[in-house]
């Protein structure tokens, strides 16, 4: 977004086709804040690594780095289509995603991923004088793997996870500038096997904002009675925080579900969600609990008063709003 | 409690007749904080949900907010009853819970539970119109369920796990000002072949409270030499904290001990506890370490130096003080 | 360290042999901060329990308290070596370590350990008179054990884990004067059967420090490619904070492993590490990813700015400098 062509802001451009839902729920006072990018695996898009596993096969995307309205700076696929937080990334295990970064402001920045194999080149960092000075095109190369045996019969992790991606460069050798402004995202490394959702949110309690939003503006998220619906959390800033969620529970290990009935990992409906940090689950939106305006906040009191809470609402599965949810979303426009 | 009647505190009403200790040991300067409501399963009351898996039982309690002395309010299961933290809920996976509230004070409170099944009725949150205004009796509705078997082999969450609950609406439509006057109280969810503890406390990290108390007035907890003790710990406030047990250890999973000699959960003695998180394990009183005055504090410096510290006190078998403990408690109570 | 002499500080005290790199790595202007003590399997120290597993032997060390420069204290193996953090102390599941507390400093102190069993008279804390005076010498004696069958099939844990010691007796019952000043070390209790790695480092970070010290002085630790390094991280102090590893990942469990593939434990590569925490994980240094000079820091943005960033080094397999590192490490040293 160098053109500084008057917008209205971040919003209409998280909209992806998948977030759009049939029916009244699209409200112009309640903003869709969805960020998710990918297609059903039908119709795979090729920018964002979603559909079936496709082991050691490199991918190479573009993404700009551009102002947005409001002091904030995004990352996006293609110019002018920055966001905050930026696309969902989604490789499988093996996958190598090449990355061109476009730096399309007058900062140095860079592209610093969790969780995946890079050299010191694509650190993303000063400190290895890897970073896009302004203007300047640079490749950022992840690589992913599958976990291997190890001695004593124990594995070496592989690449799967909940990672996330964020500037490294502006302002300070660590990117508090460019993190601050929204210069993140989410990350997702899926092993063979791994269940893919219907619908993806990112939710980043970056200081005291959730996507550099504050309520009764911060992210609405929508889903329909019954479908998959994945989160990925990200912690950034200099604040801790909880994340808790309404009436839906996820288990707290690798995919947020059970390998098996044995499986020993506990069932959470609140994590710390501390700068770096990141986690994912999936849900199956109003699963046993119904439709409705369900909350997520951070669970420091002072920092939901302060307006680090949103809705999650579960649409009927026609897509109609549930009775009782509009009230519930004019009573949070409204402060209560 | 709206008589208002003078009383010396919530302390005597903590105590349960488990925990109750023969012998010497129950010593009127340092009293005994115990929260158990719960019966032997032999004998198991109705109101708290202990005993034996009763899969799709449907149970129904009252519980009533009221103030109690200090300018705490808390819940109880019977007027004039009201403890800080509030009764220790269970229930079996496949369980319903019925609760009818009573709110006993002048001011707008709710009930909302971590981990159960709700529909937005029940949500206990302003933004839901789901609260009581002064003296409204109110039911709100728990559902629990298995897990269950999802795609790719993997399982959905079940409901069992060590949670909570709180007020939603006093002060602000968090309940922050409910919570930090004491609203909660530990909701415990167990999974069929779950073994069920010998006694129980309940340890809450309200801001730089434990349980709304600081030393030298923290809870004291008490059990005999071999007792299985179960602990729920819970964060609330704005507080960052984290929770250590001297002597005793557990497993960081969903039970607090190992599946099988092959579980991979590390053994832990800290745990971070913040706001909405909460977790709970159970030990062997003084096992391989004998009986004695154990502390338990935050590990955060300056909040045990500011009175986050209390006694675990394993009495010797036979529920006498074991030597040194009674000059350990004096210690205490001095302030070193 | 009561001699007073005049010395350069705890850094040359903190290289020990098998942190000492041949080839031209050792840079006398980035000093080595690897703390560790052990040798190879082979030759067994008999101080700090590195060897192959002996269930039930009992082994007897002597430490030292003694102030080191820059108002710092620290444990050590012998008289003159004390260092911040103290020694790595190893024990094997079964092992029984009996340590001789030397306290040559002129005030009082104590060593408390998490995760092992001891009696009250080795908890090493004022509440239960378990201190040494200035110039006493007290043994404390920590066991261990195997995990074991309980009811219901589960099991309660064993003592294996990535625990830690400290002081907790001075300036505060808690220790918090002690802790502050560098009165901290690791303690590993490996189970039969794990790996032991090929060089181990601590870290911790105590208040706004990494080990006391700070960027550009953070500590710098060094691998060759391919050697399997474990580190463990402990929290001390009043602040919350995240570790971050750049391009090196672990499993959030026991072992920082998987027990197998279907073992559901997470990846990760940032953590929280709050006062009282601790953790460890091997990694194979710059597997996948190639040797370089690679970031660790907390992953807080104003932490990190403010100093709490290091570098682990991954050398080349002959142990030169690769290619950019130099560069990188004077990036580092001029606070870039």
């Amino acid at each position: 977004m160098t053109d500084k062509q008057p917008r209205t802001g971040p919003i209409e451009r998280q909209m992806s086709r998948r977030s759009m839902l049939a029916g009244a729920a699209a409200s112009a006072a309640v903003p869709v804040a969805a960020t998710t990018v990918g297609a059903p695996p039908a119709t795979a898009a090729p920018g964002n690594g979603r559909g079936n596993p496709n082991r050691g096969q490199t991918r190479r995307i573009t993404m700009y780095a551009e102002e947005i309205s409001g002091g904030m700076i995004g990352y996006g696929l293609a110019p002018g289509e920055a966001t905050v937080p930026g696309p969902i990334l989604e490789m499988w295990e093996g996958d190598t995603l090449e990355i061109e970064l476009v730096n399309n402001t007058d900062r140095q920045l860079s592209i610093h991923p969790h969780g995946v194999d890079y050299s010191v080149d694509s650190d993303g960092s000063p400190l290895n004088a890897s970073f896009n000075e302004p203007g300047e095109r640079r490749t950022y190369v992840w690589r992913t793997h599958s976990p291997y045996k190890a001695e004593g019969g124990r594995w070496m992790p592989g690449s799967a996870g909940y990672w996330h991606y964020h500037d490294h460069a502006m302002g300070t050798p660590h990117g508090t500038e460019g993190i601050r402004k929204g210069l993140y995202g989410a990350l997702i490394v899926r092993r063979k096997g791994d269940i893919t959702p219907d619908r993806q949110f990112t939710v980043v309690f970056n200081d005291m904002t959730i996507n550099n939003r504050i309520a009764p503006d911060a992210p609405l998220y929508k889903a329909r009675l019954g479908e998959r619906v994945e989160f990925i959390a990200i912690g950034h800033g200099n604040t801790f925080h909880t994340f808790h969620m309404h009436a839906h529970r996820w288990v707290d290990n690798r995919t947020g579900m059970l390998e098996g009935p044995n499986d020993p990992s506990p069932a959470i409906d609140n994590k710390d969600l501390n700068p770096g940090d990141s986690f994912g689950f999936q849900v199956i939106a109003g699963e046993g609990v119904g439709a409705g305006a369900w909350m997520y906040h951070c669970h420091v009191q002072f920092h939901s008063d302060q307006g680090m809470a949103g809705i999650f609402l579960v649409l009927n599965e026609d897509g109609s709003v549930p009775d009782g949810a509009q009230a519930a979303l004019d009573r949070y426009r409204d402060g209560g």
